[in-house]
């Protein structure tokens, strides 16, 4: 224990430097910018481990950078991924976001959080055991992909491609975690599903002047009346039979929503908000959060939105939304049940338009080896309770990289809970990512025993 | 008539050259660029006719350039305006929207329709007149203001500090008109007021991954609710007591509209539709066009519009909004019937943002000797029956130039039907402009006898 912690300690600043390093080279999936050379930095970091590292391509996508190392009788899969969003509204940066900059104790950084210090906390702990201590207790499966975050839309493909390599891992390290506004670790043993849509409204051939809009319509118009149908102003999704498919939580998901602490007040202040959706609190709040669907405009946009006033009526309208979901609400379901919705309230001329293949939800046994191990380890690094989460209010591919498979999965890492994760001024503080090389070595040996 | 024609064609290229610097020269009031330089230009313009020019200032507005020339018993303004729309969206333009580019004997530029090429065709016209004919029959004042794609904010207080210059006019040659889908010249005697709004809502501190929907509020769930209150899908405007306030159309209104000609198979194919708003045809078509008030999304935005997905739950959305107003609905009553159904609905969380003062809603009789000469020129010159409108679906500040101060005014000009007025691809045809000269000098020496 004291050579690894010193191995760390004397390598520190090297380990800095390639973390600013990985958050320097953009790699935003959506945008299709950086991806292959962030995926070869990865592979050469993988190597110079000592691991065996590859880039396995899937027809169309990112490649995914599969390794190996390690030996024992168990083998746990690490999932990470290596490309990050969009880092726009740039000008809401403190410090631009690929300059990974560090202030009091953080490092700002797009990616820095979700998810490139996970991926390299875990190799740098891994290089850390193996001088320190030696080879490492358990046989690791790196499978890190580039396309999490537009939904993972060929990892489907990938597993499928290359079940033989994944099936054989007994759990799975799954991309990240944090620490609660208390400092506790979160642990989380599921991921809401999710699809990704975008709905375009079209009018006439070209914008037109507005006085025009007393006979001609308007497709701003036709997108905020539809919209308008999809959810209520109770934040009840009102999708013709779409309640019908969401399966209630059992008594036991209900019963560890007891467990978890969830410091209201502080989080209010922390959003700058006065009150959570409809004024919930307590057990019904994290019902909400962790087992209720959502659908969510993530972007709208239609005609003049530059300074002053422009009286022109638009031609076209779109809205980017997000729907999260639970168990029984697949994501064909769900686009069907959409399409079917607007078609029966005659907005058949708007254009669903799906940018990602959707993902299925995951939800892995509380009582897994992975997760007693995640456990474990958590209570042993961090001196503290750490909070299990059934399942996350996010989303990730789960379902086919590991529930797919039968593969118990744990989601943990090194975020606090001011990170910013797709957000500007994303972070993560240097104390945790340390903290977390600690973390890794626990569960390795944890997970190789029991 | 031969000599004025042979001095206009001698100068034909020096004067499309004129209007290509004209339009060469940004002037965008929304974005406060160019326009103490276009002011500049238009008063030199002025001085080189031999006017007495000046440009005359009113605080923190944009200077309106004043002229005088001509003399004669009768006292004629023009008003035009030299400020210009933003060119916005600039990819959908075929020439960039500065370059005043000759194109099939169009020529394209932001503003030249709306309202260069009127400005300066006048101008031009009384060039000609005065070298081939003599002095101008008519004393001209001219008002070219600089702010009316911005709602002619300063203009009332203009005329309030002014009106001693301007109150002894008979009549106003208004700023513009067109050809329209048959080439009938279309005059008109009446504008629509206007009120131009942004609504604003918030969230939390910050954009938030959008996993957090689930329990926090998502502005821009709370704007699309709140726009759908405002219309419905009938295109009625549901604004509580709106309706109570909009004057029904009298039965001489109603009668003029019998005379004018809209060719609807023609326009709907121009603009690319099928059909218009409720599939509203003849008289009714006209009555919604011309005396009914309009609610138009201009803008809409929130979170992220770039390409691909991007799960984030915004914190700002907002939607500009421009409201065309017929009689009794004042601008002023307009804002205040807004706010309070909004706030009656538990939408005071969303900030009503005035971006122009609005305008009030003008109409001048159809027997004034302006309207009487401007028809008897339109048929000169034309050699078409002209279309008299008792009013244009757009706006203006003809309320407090003109009908406050008891001046009828006539609008005519050299645009066609398919200009595109505040659109990409705004345009003027070659030989509407020099024919519109011939227009100015018939008006002139009609409005001078009648």
């Amino acid at each position: 224990m004291e050579s690894f912690q010193s191995y760390i300690n004397l390598n520190r600043e090297r380990f800095i430097a390639e973390l600013q390093d990985f958050c320097r080279q953009p790699s935003i999936a959506a945008q299709n910018v950086g991806m292959r050379e962030m995926a070869k930095k990865v592979m050469e970091r993988l190597e110079r481990l000592g691991a065996s590292a590859r880039l396995i391509e899937v027809q169309n996508g990112a490649p995914v950078v599969y390794g190996e190392i390690g030996s024992g009788a168990r083998t746990l899969m690490i999932y990470n991924h290596y490309d990050v969003q969009p880092p726009e509204p740039l000008d809401e940066w403190t410090s631009p976001p690929w300059d990974a900059a560090i202030r009091g104790g953080k490092l700002f950084a797009r990616g820095v959080a979700d998810n490139k210090a996970n991926l390299l906390c875990r190799i740098q702990a891994m290089e850390a055991y193996r001088v320190a201590i030696g080879e490492l207790p358990v046989k690791i499966k790196f499978v890190l992909e580039g396309e999490e975050e537009i939904g993972s839309i060929h990892l489907p493909q990938f597993v499928a491609e290359n079940r033989a390599l994944l099936a054989d891992a007994d759990g799975c390290l799954w991309e990240a975690g944090y620490k609660d506004i208390n400092d506790r670790p979160v642990l989380a043993c599921g991921l809401k599903g999710i699809v990704y849509v975008e709905l375009h409204a079209r009018g006439a051939q070209r914008d037109l002047h507005s006085s025009q809009a007393a006979i001609v319509e308007n497709p701003a118009w036709r997108l905020t009346w539809a919209l308008a149908t999809l959810k209520n102003a109770d934040d009840h999704i009102t999708i013709d039979d779409y309640q019908l498919h969401v399966r209630a939580p059992t008594q036991a998901e209900m019963d560890a929503l007891k467990t978890i602490p969830y410091d209201e007040a502080k989080i209010k202040q922390n959003l700058g908000i006065k009150s959570f959706i409809g004024k919930r609190n307590g057990i019904d709040l994290l019902k909400k959060f962790l087992y209720e669907p959502t659908c969510t405009i993530c972007g709208l946009y239609s005609g003049y939105i530059g300074e002053g006033s422009k009286t022109v009526m638009p031609n076209h309208a779109f809205a980017k939304i997000d729907f999260r979901l639970v168990p029984n609400l697949a994501p064909d379901l769900v686009l069907d049940l959409l399409k079917k919705h607007l078609a029966r309230r005659g907005f058949d001329d708007i254009e669903v338009v799906l940018t990602e293949t959707g993902e299925e939800t995951a939800r892995s046994p509380l009582d897994s080896a992975i997760v007693r191990a995640a456990i474990d380890a958590a209570r042993a690094v961090y001196r503290k309770e750490p909070v299990v989460y059934p399942t996350m209010a996010g989303s990730g591919p789960m379902y086919p990289l590991c529930q797919a498979l039968g593969i118990p999965a744990v989601s943990a890492g090194v975020g606090w809970h001011d990170s910013r994760a797709h957000a500007p001024d994303e972070s993560v503080r240097i104390a945790d990512y340390f903290e977390g090389m600690e973390f890794v070595k626990e569960l390795m040996e944890r997970f190789a025993k029991n």
